[in-house]
C-alpha cells in the first residue's frame, strides 16, 4: 500500500494557505493574483512529483502521469470562498499532490498512476464549477464570454490578466481513467458531533433555486390606508411562512431549504415596499423530493397570486441534478476507513456541490470526507484536526490503490 | 378679504421647481447647491413682498413682517425628496408668499400680517425636521454635530459648504404670532378619491419606530441540517406575519402600520442567515392605540425569543407624540373651505409628518390639505390640478384673515 508522508502533506497545505493568507483562512477568488502565483506554485509540486504539468485555458492545473499505464484523476479546487477556509478545496487538491508522490515512490504500484487536478472556480467566483464543467467539455465559449463576477468583471478580462487566455482548454479522453477521486472537508458537523472520522459520500445532493418575484405598489407609509395597500413586502413574508411550513411537510430526511436572499424595493422605513423578490432553494439527493418540492412552490406561488392583492411570478434559476457516487468505489473507502479507524467512519450524502458531481457524468467518480471542527465552513475559522488530515490522507491513499487495482 | 392672484402663484411654483428639475418633478435635497440657490430666490421674493428675509444658521428662510401688529406664522419645507414632486412643500411656501402679498395689498387688512416661512429639511436628508425643530429650540448642537445624511455627509461639512454655518439659529418668540398655518399636498388619496377639494387636518399621527434585530447562526444551507439550523430569515418571516396579523386585530380605523426596512445578513442564496433586521414602523393621532400597539410588538418579541432557536430583541427607535390641529383654526379654515367649495372638503388625520407638528408644541396651530392626483407623493409624478391649487390659496388666505381677525 502507499505511504503517506503526513508532515509532507500538513507543510504543503501549511505553505498553499500562505497564498492569500487571512487571519488563520485564506482569501483567494479565482483569478486574483494569489490564485495565479498558487496554480503556477502547484504546477512546480506536480512536476516535482514526476508529473507533466500544464495550466489550461480555464485555469485547471493538470498534473499528467506520462508513465501509469492505469489512472485514477485525483484532486479538488484550489480558489477560496472570500476570507474562507484553509482547507476547503486545497485539501483534496495537496492529496492528489501527496498521492502522486506515494504512488510514484511505491515500486509494488509500478503501472498505477495518479493524475493530479487543482479545478478553477468550483467556488462559483465567475460561474458554476468552470473548471470541472470545462474538462467534460460542458462549458460553452458563449457562457464564457458572458460570465462575470459578482463585481462586474468580465470573466475574459480576467483570464487575461491572469495569463490563461488564449491556452487550451483541456478536455477529458475518460478512456484514460479508472476513474475520479476527490476528498473534501465536510463542511458539515455530521462528522465531527458523531465522533466519525471518515466520510463516505453516497451521492451529491441536486441543487434547484427559484427566483419569486411579489409585484405590489410603492405607497407612502403614512398617507395609504392599510385597505388600500398592495404591499409586496408583506406579501413575501407571508408567502415565505407558508414556503417554510409547507416544506416541512414533504421534506425528506436529508431534504434542506433555504430563502438566503430577500429584496424589498425601496427597502425605506416610510414607503410601503413596491416590489419584493427571494431566492428560494432546496437540495436533496432524491429527484422526486426536488420534484415535489418544486411542485409545492409553484402550488403555493399561484394561490399566493391569485389572493391578490400583489402579483406573485416564480421563474427557475438553476437546476443541478443529483449525482450519485460510485458504490464499487464506496466499497473500497470504506474498507480502508475500516482498516485504519475501525468503526469510525460514516456513508452520507454531500449537501454541498463539488467537481465530482460533474465528473461523474463521464466517469466513476467517488468523493471521502474528512471532519470539518464544529462543522465551520466558508469561513476563515474553518478547521480539521492535524490527525484527521493525516489519517485522512493514508485512507485515501489506501482506497486510490484499491481502485486502481481492481478497476 | 384678501385676493389671491392665481397666475402669479403658478408661476411662482413653477419657477420655484426649476431648482433642480427632474422630469416633471424635482431633485432637491436639503442643502444641495439647488436647494441653497432656491433659499435665497425665496429670500428675494419674501424681501419683493414687503418682508424683511433673513436665512438662519440651518437654512430657514424667513420672511418677517416689520408692520404688522398682529401676525401669522405662514409656510412649510422647500427642499424635496431625491426625485420628488415639485409641489409637496413647496405650495405651503409660496401660499405663504403669496398670502404675505395679499394681505400687504388689502388695505382693509392693514395691521394683520403674514410672516412667511420655508423650513429646512423637512423631508430629513439629514435629520428629523431640523428647521422646524430648531426654531423652537428643539434641535441642539450636539445633535447637529453628529448628524450626517444618509450617503455619510456631515450636516456641519452641508451648513459650511451652503454658507450657513456661524449664522445664528432664529428661535421663536411665541408671543409675536397668532399662530402657525402650513398648507400641503394631501399625499395619500383621501380628497382625491372622494372628489374633494380641501382637506381640514384634525391632527398629525404620531410616528413610532422600532428596531427588531434576530441573532441566529451563519451556516452552510447545504451542509446544515434543518433540525440543526438557527436561521434568523425564517425567524424573520415567521415573527413579521405575527405582526401583520396580530397588529390588524388591534388597529384603530385609521391605523397604519408598515415593515419598509429588512435586512438579511450575509443576504446569499447559499448560506443560511445568521441575522436578520426589520423597522416596523405604526402611526395613530391615537396616543392609547401607539402604546397597545408597542406593548403587543414587545410581546410577539419576546414570544419569539423565548420560542428560539434565534435570539430576538427590540430597541425603540424614534417617536413622535401625535400633535392635535387647533379646533377653533379648523373651524375657520373649514368655513372658508364651505364657502368656496361648498360640501367638497373633509376634515381628515394625517398621516404623515409635518413641520406643524412641531411648530404645535409652541403656538395654535392648523393644516390645510390640497388633494394629490392618484394619491401620488414622494415621486416625481406627483400633481394637483391647477385649479385646485389656485383654489386652495383663495380659502387658505380667507382662513388666514379669518384666524388674524378672530385671534
Amino acid at each position: 500500500m502507499p505511504e503517506i508522508d503526513g508532515e509532507r502533506v500538513i507543510a504543503d497545505l501549511k505553505r498553499l494557505a500562505e497564498f492569500g493568507r487571512y487571519k488563520s483562512g485564506v482569501h483567494r477568488p479565482t483569478y486574483s493574483p494569489e490564485d495565479v502565483a498558487s496554480r503556477h506554485w502547484l504546477a512546480e509540486q506536480f512536476a516535482a512529483a514526476g508529473l507533466d504539468p500544464l495550466i489550461d485555458g480555464i485555469g485547471n492545473v493538470i498534473g499528467r502521469n506520462p508513465r501509469a499505464r492505469r489512472r485514477l484523476l485525483v484532486g479538488s479546487h484550489s480558489e477560496t470562498q472570500p476570507h474562507g477556509g484553509w482547507l476547503d478545496g486545497a485539501l483534496g487538491v495537496i492529496y492528489g499532490l501527496e498521492l502522486a508522490r506515494a504512488f510514484a515512490a511505491d515500486p509494488a504500484l509500478a503501472g498505477l498512476g495518479i493524475e493530479a487536478v487543482a479545478w478553477a472556480d468550483e467556488e462559483g467566483h465567475y460561474g458554476n464549477m468552470l473548471g470541472s464543467r470545462s474538462f467534460t467539455g460542458g462549458l460553452s465559449e458563449t457562457e464564457i464570454e458572458a460570465a462575470e463576477s459578482r463585481d462586474g468583471r468580465k470573466l475574459r478580462e480576467a483570464l487575461a490578466e491572469a495569463g490563461f487566455a488564449g491556452r487550451p482548454r483541456e478536455l477529458v479522453d475518460p478512456s484514460r481513467y479508472v476513474g475520479y477521486l476527490e476528498a473534501h472537508i465536510e463542511q458539515g458537523n455530521t462528522l465531527d458531533s458523531a465522533g466519525s472520522r471518515i466520510g463516505i459520500v453516497e451521492g451529491i445532493v441536486g441543487i434547484w433555486n427559484c427566483w419569486v418575484t411579489l409585484s405590489g405598489e410603492q405607497n407612502h407609509a403614512g398617507t395609504t390606508q392599510m385597505s388600500r395597500r398592495k404591499d409586496a413586502g408583506s406579501a413575501m413574508v407571508h408567502l415565505a411562512t407558508r414556503i417554510y411550513d409547507r416544506f416541512a411537510e414533504i421534506a425528506g430526511p436529508r431534504t434542506v431549504w433555504t430563502i438566503g436572499r430577500m429584496l424589498l424595493d425601496p427597502n425605506a422605513p416610510s414607503i410601503v415596499p413596491g416590489r419584493a423578490e427571494m431566492q428560494v432553494q432546496f437540495r436533496d439527493t432524491d429527484t422526486n423530493i426536488l420534484e415535489s418540492f418544486e411542485r409545492t412552490l409553484h402550488e403555493l406561488v399561484a394561490e399566493a397570486d391569485r389572493a391578490g392583492p400583489c402579483r406573485v411570478a416564480i421563474a427557475p434559476l438553476s437546476k443541478t441534478a443529483p449525482a450519485a457516487m460510485d458504490p464499487g468505489f464506496q466499497t473500497l473507502i470504506e474498507a480502508a476507513a475500516e482498516h485504519h479507524a475501525p468503526g469510525r467512519h460514516l456513508r452520507m450524502p454531500s449537501g454541498a456541490g463539488h467537481d465530482a458531481q460533474i465528473l461523474s457524468r463521464r466517469m466513476r467518480s467517488a468523493m471521502m470526507f474528512v471532519p470539518s471542527l464544529k462543522g465551520i465552513s466558508h469561513h476563515w475559522s474553518e478547521d480539521t484536526a492535524e490527525e484527521d488530515i493525516v489519517l485522512g490522507a493514508q485512507i485515501f491513499a489506501d482506497a486510490a490503490a484499491a481502485i486502481l487495482k481492481a478497476g
